[in-house]
């Protein structure tokens, strides 16, 4: 039996490893089709990467081509496919190396071609120093950038969310003054407007020029180089500019391979991770990772979360089925986390706005505690928004706002939401208390106590 | 309507504030009867204060009487309950200031005696340098101790528990030379051996003199100070002793008055923390904190967990209902956390020992991963242990051993098993992943991938 795998990242070659721990050689091959030059990385790092916080690129592979080889996956870089054949069950591929196109039979076929950077009309110049960050490839062009002569001075970051805030920061660290646009009223527009004015402060803090409302109309460029980005209102100088307008899944090969793509533009699948036609699940056709879209729990509509603990997850869920094992992979509740400099950001389940679109009405309550007790040394603020659906007093969402030991708290919040608990139920949680590590009143504790009560005044 | 509180701490007063919330003066009188100086104090908070971390007493003080008498609660200090006369309804107090006796009739009463420290007949010497630590009054009169002439030189602390261990990190940053004594064979016997010897290693690099399997049979003294601690085959010599042998609930009052105490000497409760008598709940008689039982709710027994955060959870609830709302404690899952110099140590829910005694049949698994992605700056080795039903997979306990960002994890698992999630639903749990705080895949959910591994090996 054959497997064809595109794509050789995270929810790539997840898939593969774990078939290939389940059927050995003699009973399954595997062949994975990379466009780039690397194999289980994290995309994540790369921010860190150019920062400097991270010195080798290498540091961020998980898992390099060879050591896959060794484990009998015969990893192909610089492979990019180019076609599915679903009838006749084969891959085209086309090798930048030599120029060639090879064709692939398959039994079993894992998609996992990623996301492709959100680039609009104007992102699309012929001039050097744009930059996405979606590959290690991308942060190897931005890395020779920046390290080139004439040496870059001024960045302009295009988009506040996770990648935006994060490369705002890396730029900053290099030493380049750095100027981010966003275009709503507040950058990490994945909180609400109330939490995220906490990290536009830290981002200003960090000596970040914010621009927020700020409406990008085109990149102007000079002798081939990058030399100004220009929104509705003004014009930026830059000499290298950064992409962080979000991603799409990358399903183009999967549409045109006639298979009918889900309202977000992500693959469906089934909760084994079996790639959803026309006709229902089609046998032997897997996906997993940022092409695919999934269920959010708290709202119960589909949606596209690329991440990569995701892609890890259901790429491990597929290769466990193709493998003849038994794994599902539920859905998300829109879990995310991110640092600034010291600012630590977390959110799970859904923010006002998005509990207002999946219908919901809602109480609020918002708390500011510490992160160890008061007297301890150390003890940092922490801000805790809790949503809960009005009556039921079911948890929503919950957003974190703090410095160290603050983010991680998010999780007690998205397992508690998982269960589907109520606020009330969670003044009762049995959470760890010691003076290092939380006030006798955990500050998870204390905004289910004043949701509650919320929830109680709005009857 | 009158309220008598016996015990002026955490339960006693969380219960007195809630119910002044929701009745005023003029509706409920109330009397707080205190036996030492202090009202609303962190006892956790001691270790910190003796070691220097925390620097003045008073940071430990939450409210003071002052504050609570500004809210119409009339504390009186240094009065030690003596008597509770539930047929007529009365307490009498002794006044130690004055000497006197005072009689105070009650229409409700809230125990809240809290606990005393387990006193072996050997501890009861006649001498100085024999501490426990309860309370502000024995931190204040440690701290006379250690800046008294002659300046002791050599502690020896009596436990290896959480008490044990702090207090003898506090003697090592005083400057003192510091034997730790635990009769079992590691110290921290609140987590399995195994993750215990992570501990005994890390007490061991502060230059503690970490004694196992120690048993102790005499404490010396000579002219009125502690000489030494005699244990069967040793000689120790100590300039101070601290008795961390843990502590038991302080329920001889209620005991006296007729009341039937719970198999582990703590008061029986019912969810809204009245008072269990021999015939059921008596009407008006509350308790709450370190003096009664409660339900683990993983091994469905009763529990004596003396520990802050639960003392003021249900001295709120407790409050609440003598107020007239309605509020519920359902019981505890066994979480805990602690700090041993850099060293974090977190549990919930059984210790395999714990596990067995409950009836449990189960399968454990111990994995080791890091706080931060690996690349990342800071990425500190953490050790993660389950313990799973067998068969059912459900989740029945877990332990961290780890650097920072570590112990806190526990809070996700503590939810977990709140909700009995199985090892193999938590491996799809959207925990929060970036890599300044997580690998991608958390060491939450390795240890799940684990621990279902195990769960189904075991069939």
């Amino acid at each position: 039996m054959k497997l064809v795998v595109i794509g050789g990242d995270a929810a790539g070659m997840s898939a593969a490893s774990q078939a290939r721990k389940r059927l050995g050689p003699d009973r399954l091959q595997i062949v994975v089709f990379e466009r780039g030059h690397f194999t289980s990385y994290s995309a994540c790092g790369i921010p860190y990467w150019i920062g400097g916080a991270v010195k080798e690129r290498d540091a961020l592979v998980a898992r390099d081509p060879d050591a896959h080889r060794a484990a009998g996956i015969d990893v192909r870089l610089r492979h990019e496919a180019v076609g599915i054949d679903l009838d006749r069950r084969a891959v085209v591929a086309h090798d930048h190396a030599t120029g060639d196109e090879v064709r692939e039979p398959f039994d079993q076929l894992m998609y996992a071609a990623g996301a492709v950077p959100v680039t609009p009309g104007w992102a699309r110049i012929p001039a050097g120093g744009v930059f996405g960050v979606q590959t290690l490839d991308d942060g190897d062009a931005i890395h020779r950038w920046l390290d080139a002569d004439p040496r870059p001075q001024r960045a302009v970051v295009i988009g506040g969310g996770y990648i935006g805030v994060e490369m705002a920061e890396a730029m900053v660290n290099r030493g380049l003054a750095v100027t981010l646009l966003e275009k709503s009223p507040q950058p990490m527009s994945t909180v609400d407007p109330d939490m995220g004015e906490r990290v536009h402060h830290a981002i200003a803090a960090l000596g970040i020029d914010v621009r927020v409302n700020a409406h990008v109309e085109g990149i102007e460029s000079d002798g081939g180089r990058v030399r100004a980005v220009v929104t509705r209102d003004e014009e930026f100088p830059a000499d290298v500019v950064v992409l962080g307008l979000g991603v799409r899944p990358n399903t183009t090969l999967a549409a045109d391979a006639g298979i009918p793509l889900g309202v977000t533009g992500g693959l469906r699948t089934d909760l084994r991770m079996r790639v959803t036609g026309p006709d229902g699940p089609l046998d032997g056709i897997w996906a997993a990772g940022d092409c695919v879209q999934t269920t959010h729990l708290i709202s119960g509509q589909p949606i596209h979360v690329p991440l990569g603990t995701h892609a890890n997850k259901q790429g491990r869920v597929a290769g466990i089925n193709l493998g003849g094992g038994y794994a599902t992979f539920p859905g998300v509740i829109g879990t995310a986390v991110t640092k600034v400099c010291e600012l630590e950001v977390a959110r799970t389940g859904l923010t006002e706005k998005e509990a207002t679109a999946a219908g919901y009405a809602y109480v609020t309550a918002s708390v500011e505690s510490t992160s160890r007790a008061g007297y301890y040394p150390g003890a940092a603020t922490m801000a805790i928004k809790m949503i809960a659906e009005k009556r039921t007093g079911l948890l929503l969402g919950a957003q974190i706002v703090g410095r160290e030991e603050a983010a991680k708290r998010i999780d007690a919040l998205a397992v508690a939401m998982w269960n589907r608990m109520t606020v009330e139920e969670m003044t009762a949680l049995d959470l760890s208390y010691a003076p290092p590590f939380s006030p006798v009143w955990d500050p998870v504790l204390i905004a289910a106590r004043k949701a509650t009560d919320a929830v109680h005044a709005a009857g």
